[in-house]
This record gives C-alpha cells, structure tokens and sequence, in this order.
C-alpha cells in the first residue's frame, strides 16, 4: 500500500454504497498522425458521452511519468498498491498468469529449456526456441517423470516457446511460519559455455527449495538426454506468495473481479478478491453482465475487466481498437441500469495500436458519484480526460477517490 | 514538515515582502444538482473575480487524494507540514480547541465521565450524557477538590455533554528533557461492565503521569460519590506537546495569526506563530481587519481565518454559505489596500453544503504577486481554478509557492 493506503485502513467505513470499477485493459490510445484523433477519440461513443457529461474526468499515470506498465503493476496500482513497493515475483506472476493458484509455503519458479553440450556446457539459453507444441510435449515428459520430488509435490507448466514454469508445492507451513523458502541463487547462469549453477539457499526454508531445484535439474536432464536441443533446465526468479494486505481487509469491502482472463482473476484472487464466475469465450461481455447483475447484491466492490481493447491495441489494429471500444459502449446502458453509487472507467496502461504494445501514456480517468462537480471533460478521451477537474494522478488516487466518493471513508483527524 | 520543507528552511531568506494567507474555512463546495453551480460560483463576488483575473489559480488536496481533512491536518498542510507524518494528539487538539496553552513537559488528557455501579463497574461510558450544564457543574467541584496532585497543579476544562479535558502541568522539564510523558494505557476499558482500568507508563517520564491519572481518578470518584449518574471518570488519548518545527524558524518569517475561534488561534500558536488579539463576536471581520492594520508592520506573514464559510456548510445551508462568500468579498479590498506582496486565498478543506460536513474535494487556491503568469481561471470557484496554472496539488505546496512569490527564497544549488 501507499502511505496513504495505511491511513485509508483506519478510517475506512462500511455503508451500502456500491463502487462499479470497469478496467478497459489498455484503454489509452495515440493519433496515427500528429493532431489525428486516437481510437477512443474516433469511436463513435453515445452512451460513453453521456456519462461523460454527469462524470468527472482526469488523467492516470499507473506507475509513473515515463513508465510503461504491466499488467500486474497498473492493476495493482489501480487496487490502490504502490506498484514500485509491491511487486509480485517473475515465478508467481507467470503461475497467476496461466491460472494456477498458489498457496503460503509455495513456490514457483521460471524455468527455460536449454541446449546442453559436452561437460554440461550451455550451448544456447533458450534452447533453439522451441515450438509451442515441442515445449508442450517436453513438458508431458517430465510431468510424467517427476510427479514430486522427496516427498514435495512438483507441478510443470507450459507457457511458450523455451519457457515453463514449476512450482514446489509445500506440504504445510511448519511451527515458525515456514513452507519452502524463495530465497535462492539462480540456476541460470545468464551466459553460455558454462554449466548450469547449483542453487544455494539463503536460509533453511530455501535451502529446502534448493534441494529440490537441483534434484528437478538432475532429473531433467536425465530423463531430457535423448533430445538433441531441449535437453536442459535453467531456472531465474523463484516467488513465494506475494505477501500483500488484503485489499477487502484495506478497504473494508466486499471486493469480486469480474474477468474472463486468468492473469486478471489470478491478480484479484492475490490481494484477496473472490473470483466470480463467468460465462462465455474471450471477452465473453454478456457472461460478464450477467454476473455482475447476479451478485449485485453480495459485494460492495466489483473490479469488472475488459480485455480486447488492449489485445487490438498489441495487434497495431487501430480500426479494431476503435470496434472494440463501441462494443463496451453499447454495454454501458447494461452497467447503468444497475445504478452503482461510484461508476469508474479506467485502464490498466496505455496500448497505442500506433505503437502495438503497451505505453507509458496516461489513461483516462472518470468517475461518476452523485458528489461530483461540473468539469470541462466532455467526452472518454484522452484530449478531453486532459481539461477533467481530476487533474492528472496516480493510478494509487483512484481508490481513495472511489471510496471518498462511495462516502465509505471517515474524517481524518479532527 | 514535508521532505521539501527540510529544503525550504536551508534557502529561506529574510526579506522586507508581506504574505497575507485568507483560509476560507471549508470553502470549496458542490453543486445541488449535477452540472449545476456551486455556492462559490452562486456567489456575486466582483472583487474576487476582479482579484482573479491578475492572480493564479490551481486546486488544492490537503491530505491526500479522496481524504476529507479535519480542521487540524488541513491547517497543518496549509502550514507545510505533512498531515500523515505531523499529528495533533487527540487531549493537546482538545486543548487547543478550548484555548488551551500547552508547554513543554505538560501532559493534556481526554476524558469521559461515567457512570459506576457496585464493585466500580462501569455501567455508562458517558454517565447518560449529561448537558453541558450539568457537566460545568461536575468540573467545577473537582477543580475545587482536585487543584494538584503530588506538588503538580492539574487544570480540568469542561468540553460538551460527557466531555472535559485534563492538563496536568509539569513542573519543568528535566535534565533528561523529560517533562511528563504521554506513553501510558488508557483507563478507559471501552466496554461496561468491567471496571476503570489502572494506567500503566511505557517510560519513567511516562510512570509519573500514569500515577497522577490514577490518584486522579480515585480522588475524583471520591468527591463524586453521591453523584447518582456521573460518578466516574474514564481517560483516553494522552498527549504531550506536539514536537513540531518552528514555523517562524522554518521560513524565517515573523508569523501572526488573525483567527476569533480557540482551535484555529491554538493550531498556530502550536506552530509558533504569534496569536494576535481581535475584538468582536464571531468572525468579527472588522476586528480582524483591524488587527491586520494595527500589526502591518510588525510581521512577514499573515495568516488570517475566516470561519463563517465553514459553519454556514456544516449546517447545509447553501444559500447562507452564499451569503458568506459574499460578506468576505466586500471585506477584499480592505485586504488589497495595505498591498500584500504576495495574497493567497484558500481553504483547509472543502465542505459542501450538499453533504453537510467536511469532504475531500480539492479547494480553489488564488496565489497574486506581481511575479505570476496569464492562466485561464476567470473567478475564484471550483470549475474555474481547475482550469487554473498551478495545477492540482497538496497542501504542502502552498507555503513554498508563497515564499517563492515573496522572493524569500533562495536558489536551490549551484
């Protein structure tokens, strides 16, 4: 949490007042010419205009000036913790991002496969850069061959190309806290014609986890010796659960994500929020919809996430940026008729298509409370986020502000 | 102080220029309708808008993004001191509140009156909240009964209903700069049926105080015992004097403060500032006014109060919040006639008559100097100051803008 975020703690308060949190996933766009209008700038946006209108706008840097964010940092920066303070782990983020839920006393770790020559020289880090389908089938074998190691249970995930991801699952936290322990060298030794490095623990509970890496590389390599690329492990960035505040303790709410994506659900399961259900194929708007309206009654909070706006932004696809931002639109009326006391539009990052990838641009910012004041943002985008009486801000305000906003916070101080 | 306060103090100079800081009481407000005018924006206000139209204007949080900020943390912004790092103990701001001066090695207490039962149980944390009437009456017999305990004079002030205060006065501080000290447990348990607790000091400066509020509570269930209801005293939130930097040291300015309500004149004699005398009633405009001529010569800074905006707020009363904004505008040019190199007008916190109480909205902050630039903002209202060249900003920024303005500040590094 941000230092602020350790004062929202104690004067947060519980009322019936429901916060409707929407994360277009990369909302922020550019012009394909200079003066030229973004996508969110050509859309055609009736319903979005409209809440502009009644909403106050402003502009959100998730991270900071300059910086372009991830996924994990701008949607953590959005639940109100300081990306820059909390950082979940290379191992951990790739196990939320293929959806595998991780628990105290766990750890996973980023694994590549490797080419191996004479003496168990490294001859190529990345081993060639398999296929998809050959890292899948590499990765059957040794599923099958290493179920656990003494006793630990041992899962191995594809990802893509030369990356998997393992993670060592304890087998309980023992008297002092502990489970496996993260703190360990790298197997990885980041050049080639060199072996493999043996993992040394920085304390007992990693000295375990060192153990089995070792053993799982031994393995590996064994049971890899007929391949003639894929035949080593190197293993980078070791997690153990990041241990953050809980996000409904923080705020004192009932806090459900709303996504059909696994690294979303995995980032709101890791600060605490219930997972809901959701029906349908990739975006999947209407199976979206319709859980929030089923559990309407059940939450205070719903972090509600729509991806294709960032996968059209990554594709260079601005016309497809610009369908996709319609698509929500006419989804917008679905939202309303809920009626939240606190409806918030906001993105996770920048991803211009000019760009194809994620950016260091600020995003929109609106809110729309009954407490709001008239501002000069007459519509969702970014020039006009640019004249909002939000100003420009850190992803971190946005909370406070949704729950200043929900009346769910007390006076500080007298 | 803010991080930029610690290098304000190593570049601040002493020069001949004036600074008048007007803090409006909760001035900034809201529209009762959406899209609608706020009480500033209501106002008719050709001096302000006059005043406007040469100065800047920006938006101010005091505390933080969505924090609403008690009178104390908003006025210690204004100051420059960080209101999350620098905080007023709850017995010194009760002190403050009611006029109280607090020197270094005093200990000032909260207190409830309660009622007890059989065996000292405690049947009522707030002896059936006795009037303020009643409540004189009680303090007026332990301030006979109870004038010292152990060679330390002890001061009891009545507060409202259940409320009072206790000042115990140390007899000097000693050579270990001890005083007494405020690091003991509560007497107030928090729940009934059990009876007072005994205080405990975490210190040795700390045991002292703890035996004075033990002996006090004993004495004073002593001379109230054929009091049917208020029969016992419950204590909560010790504090000692605020270690705070000087003000005047900090800036090098000679400070005064024109205020008529005891918790404003209080904060800033805490800070150090010098706490001029005004005669009249209320906010007594013309006394102040008066006091601000008389001392013209006498001091560098100003801070001058302005209550009414605030109260008229707190009551819900839109059109009498109207009506003070109105009354402070025909008092402006009284202001401008004595050329205030630098005038600043802002508030400590926002308060809506919409919502009756104090909210986190940002206020409007005017900065006029002959060293400031053409911005947008035509009036001294919420929607315009957004469109204002200083931006939106903390409080912290305000002091240093000041003496920036009144050229009391010298370059930062080579």
């Amino acid at each position: 949490m941000s230092d602020l975020m350790d004062t929202i703690r104690t004067i947060a308060k519980k009322t019936d007042s429901k916060i409707l949190m929407v994360v277009l996933d990369g909302v922020g766009g550019l012009p394909l010419t200079v003066n030229g209008d973004t996508e969110l700038a050509t859309a055609q946006t009736p319903n979005l205009d409209a809440l502009a209108l009644e909403s106050q706008l402003g502009q959100v840097e998730l991270v900071g000036a300059g910086i372009t964010p991830g996924s994990g940092p701008g949607h953590l920066s959005l639940f109100g913790y300081d990306p820059l303070r909390y950082v979940v782990g290379r191992g951990a983020l790739s196990a939320v991002g293929i959806g595998v839920h991780l628990k105290a006393g766990d750890v996973a770790v980023r694994g590549n496969f490797a080419s191996l020559g004479v003496g168990r020289v490294i001859a190529d880090r990345r081993a060639g850069r398999p296929s998809d389908e050959k890292n899948a089938e590499i990765v059957a074998r040794l599923r099958a061959a290493i179920p656990e190691i003494d006793g630990t249970p041992v899962e191995i995930y594809t990802e893509s190309e030369h990356r998997f991801v393992v993670v060592f699952r304890s087998q309980g936290v023992d008297e002092a806290g502990q489970g496996l322990g993260a703190n360990l060298s790298d197997v990885d030794p980041q050049v080639t014609g060199v072996p493999p490095q043996t993992a040394v623990g920085g304390d007992p509970a990693s000295e375990r986890t060192a153990f089995l890496v070792n053993e799982f590389v031994a393995r590996a390599e064994a049971v890899l010796a007929d391949e003639p690329q894929v035949n080593g492990v190197l293993f980078r960035g070791y997690s153990d659960v990041p241990h953050f505040p809980s996000f409904a303790d923080t705020y004192g709410l009932r806090a459900a994500c709303i996504a059909s994506y696994p690294m979303y659900k995995g980032l709101a399961s890791l600060v605490g929020m219930d997972v809901l259900e959701v029906e349908g194929e990739e975006d999947a708007l209407d199976g979206k919809v319709a859980a929030l309206a089923a559990h309407w009654t059940d939450y205070d909070f719903f972090y509600f996430h729509i991806k294709k706006t960032d996968s059209t932004g990554e594709d260079g696809d601005f016309h497809a940026k610009v369908k996709k931002v319609e698509l929500f639109d006419a989804l917008l009326s679905r939202l309303r008729e809920l009626q939240p006391d606190v409806l918030c539009i906001v993105g996770d990052h920048s991803t211009p298509s000019k760009l194809a990838s994620h950016s260091w641009h600020p995003v929109p910012l609106l809110i729309n409370s009954r407490y709001g004041r008239k501002d000069m943002a007459a519509r969702y985008t970014e020039e006009e986020a640019g004249k909002g009486s939000l100003g420009l801000r850190r992803g971190t305000d946005v909370m406070p502000l949704l729950m200043a906003n929900a009346l769910k916070l007390q006076k500080y101080g007298a």
